[in-house]
């Protein structure tokens, strides 16, 4: 008999891992609600024509789950990102007030290969604010994720790296002159991988003149704190008004932000999806080195491609499948915790079951997750399947606590016992 | 311009209903968690194989949103329920610790025609005991449905329907021979809505013979106590092995649960789905009527179908879109809250913003949900936006709180308004 499996690169989660993602949630959402973000949520199926047309060719062309459907021939589209549903939602209530922050956590789908972290179905962990234009917006939103890869337990390790589309814009396609900068993009944001070198290969396959690839290598390869690069883009291009504009963009979030030890502009950062318009940020890790954990930016135009008329917007998307990998393998979490049970109630003589029902219920009462016998096991059985679990007290009712209305209760992590009147136990464990 | 919309049948969820929905998940989740059940997640989309076979025709033709991955070819569907991927997870996890108590909260997808309180894409919230035969496990799932009813507001006004598909079987299968049931039991479980006369209508149209009807009538009338109508059945169709067996899996459920002011037996229920095989629930509220809130029951062969060998499980699934919308109906809940956010940062005077951030900063450490204009906005117009959202907390920021190093703080709620120093913030608001 062939067992049917989840479809591939589609997961499931047992306990060990549920609770895991569930308290790291808890912690995203903690983090978020403190920035004065609220929570949404839009439907996992969108028409496929919100969908057409936002992210790129090969998301469009091979990567969105696409379908049909059968009875209305109605194209429907799994939704691939948590952004664009955002600016239709947007477009959709217009009487919200702004700026409008909110967060979502949600799944996303994507039609990939499915490889190590990578995976066609997973949660992104995103917070937007729409409707202010200003640095303070993108300042916020940097702050905020640096916080929450913090309480995520990333003390340090990660550096955001900063740069702006209209700094790219500016240089490559204004002032370089590139009629086609879309491989060029590709080249640079590879730097990580493939070092200066490799990129300078790329750049020559693609055919560049010498002296443009020399003008690329010196941009990507400014180094410096925040200020300095800014200053060196600056000094070249002080004529330039999308230049300018962008540098200065960029000098009041560093500003504000204030934080040279996690923030670095970064001038090889490219960023795939084609929605943005200015800052545009990633977050990655110093080990292990699992590409970008954490990205996002500013797309002051996306929401006007749907009502025709530009609502700015930034925002971050925390890429929580690839931190809970990492932080597995750097043991930064772990899956030891098996169950939220707290208490199990051991049935010694099955004639007082009913007694052993009544301790239960008592024990949920006092707030105590607990669980009683199910399978009429031995006792025996019973406790060692508490055991494997890791449930912290075994609550013992036999004869002798049925007829005394008592209740034996064993700490498994300390190693006491003692016995507590059925009615007492609400002041022991009330919590 | 045309402007998308959430596809027919999805919803949007602001701010207002979202902070309600989350607040209602966690209820469930620590009533699930009380029980000693634990969470898991399986994914969105299942193979078709999966899904098909299990559900009944109307869901197998027309109702599972199904799709062809126009790549592979491959047939996929969006899951239609948690049980079937439950039943699915099991098999695919044979090491896990039986009885597995497991909950799960979550979307499911049905190609319904939408109309009030009927969506395409709606959450289920399920808890299942999977690995125990036994009426200890029905009685666990009856008393957590009632608790979880009761811990989302509805104290009383709601009543448990409790039958059994071996009765069904027992009396219409094999004692009145019916060898095409179905329609029988369609017309039955229309009691509620159309009366005992209209299921008589029912089934003479469909040309049942009048001394069956009569028997049909007899049994779906039994009024009384669960002990009566148990009693009153076992008396009719003593010599009936399924019915004996039943009425005893019943009997001992009832008397563990012993809470007759929720829990009725009702020869009427019938529930849509294929998979049931003993023991099943339906909770009704008495307004609105709405139909069934929860539903559930025990399907013993389901995980069999897909390893050959029968795994009992017992579980319910709250209908927790259906309570949220008697719910508002009746006053029980509002959508009064419309944010999370607790402080707003009101900048009287640019020349300190710098000092605001830091303010805010203070505020968001010491744990208090706050923002800060980041539209450059005029103070009043801080301030109408942050009482229209009904932020609780106003913390001024100008001049002299910048000199100073103090806040200004208004409480909405009491009108008071007081001075702090900036490093006292910290005790004023840790919680």
């Amino acid at each position: 008999m062939k067992v049917p499996r989840p479809p591939r690169g589609f997961r499931d989660f047992p306990p060990d891992r549920m609770i895991l993602r569930k308290r790291l949630f808890s912690v995203l959402e903690e983090t978020f609600q403190k920035y004065g973000f609220d929570p949404i949520d839009t439907p996992a199926v969108e028409y496929w024509e919100t969908l057409a047309g936002k992210y790129g060719e090969e998301a469009e062309n091979r990567l969105i789950w696409r379908f049909q459907d059968p009875w209305s021939g109605r194209e429907y589209a799994l939704r691939y990102d948590l952004t664009v549903p955002l600016a239709r939602f947007i477009a959709n209530h217009r009487d919200l007030p702004m700026p409008f922050k909110r967060y979502h956590i949600g799944p996303v789908w994507r039609h990939e290969e499915p490889q190590r972290g990578r995976y066609r179905e997973f949660y992104q962990c995103d917070a937007d604010i729409v409707g202010s234009p200003y640095p303070e917006a993108d300042a916020e939103i940097i702050e905020l994720t640096i916080d929450a890869l913090k309480a995520l337990g990333f003390k340090t390790g990660f550096k955001v790296r900063l740069n702006d589309r209209r700094l790219l814009r500016g240089i490559f396609e204004q002032e370089l002159e590139l009629s086609n900068p879309l491989p060029v993009y590709r080249a640079i944001d590879k730097l990580d991988k493939i070092g200066l070198d490799g990129v300078v290969g790329e750049l020559r396959k693609i055919n560049l003149e010498e002296n443009k690839i020399e003008k690329i290598k010196n941009i990507i390869s400014i180094k410096g704190t925040s200020d300095e690069i800014l200053d060196s883009v600056l000094s070249k291009y002080k004529n330039n008004k999308l230049i300018v504009e962008a540098v200065d963009h960029l000098r009041t979030i560093v500003e504000l932000v204030d934080m040279d030890e996690y923030v670095e502009i970064d001038m090889s950062l490219v960023r795939g999806l084609d929605y943005y318009t200015g800052p545009i940020v990633e977050v990655v890790l110093e080990r292990p080195r699992i590409g970008s954990v954490a990205g996002g930016g500013r797309y002051d135009t996306l929401i006007g491609m749907f009502i025709g008329q530009d609502i700015p917007a930034t925002g971050v998307s925390i890429g929580i499948e690839r931190i809970i990998d990492a932080g597995i393998e750097l043991g930064i979490y772990s899956l030891s915790k098996k169950t939220l049970t707290e208490a199990q109630v051991i049935v010694l003589d099955r004639n007082h079951y009913d007694y052993a029902w009544q301790v239960t219920r008592r024990l949920r009462k006092a707030g105590l997750n607990t669980r009683i016998d199910l399978s009429r096991a031995s006792h025996r059985v019973q406790r060692r399947k508490a055991q494997r679990l890791g449930i912290k007290y075994l609550v013992f009712i036999g004869e002798k606590e049925a007829v005394n209305r008592k209740v034996t209760i064993y700490d498994t992590e300390t190693g006491d016992r003692w016995e507590v009147e059925l009615d007492h136990i609400d002041k022991i464990f009330h919590k």
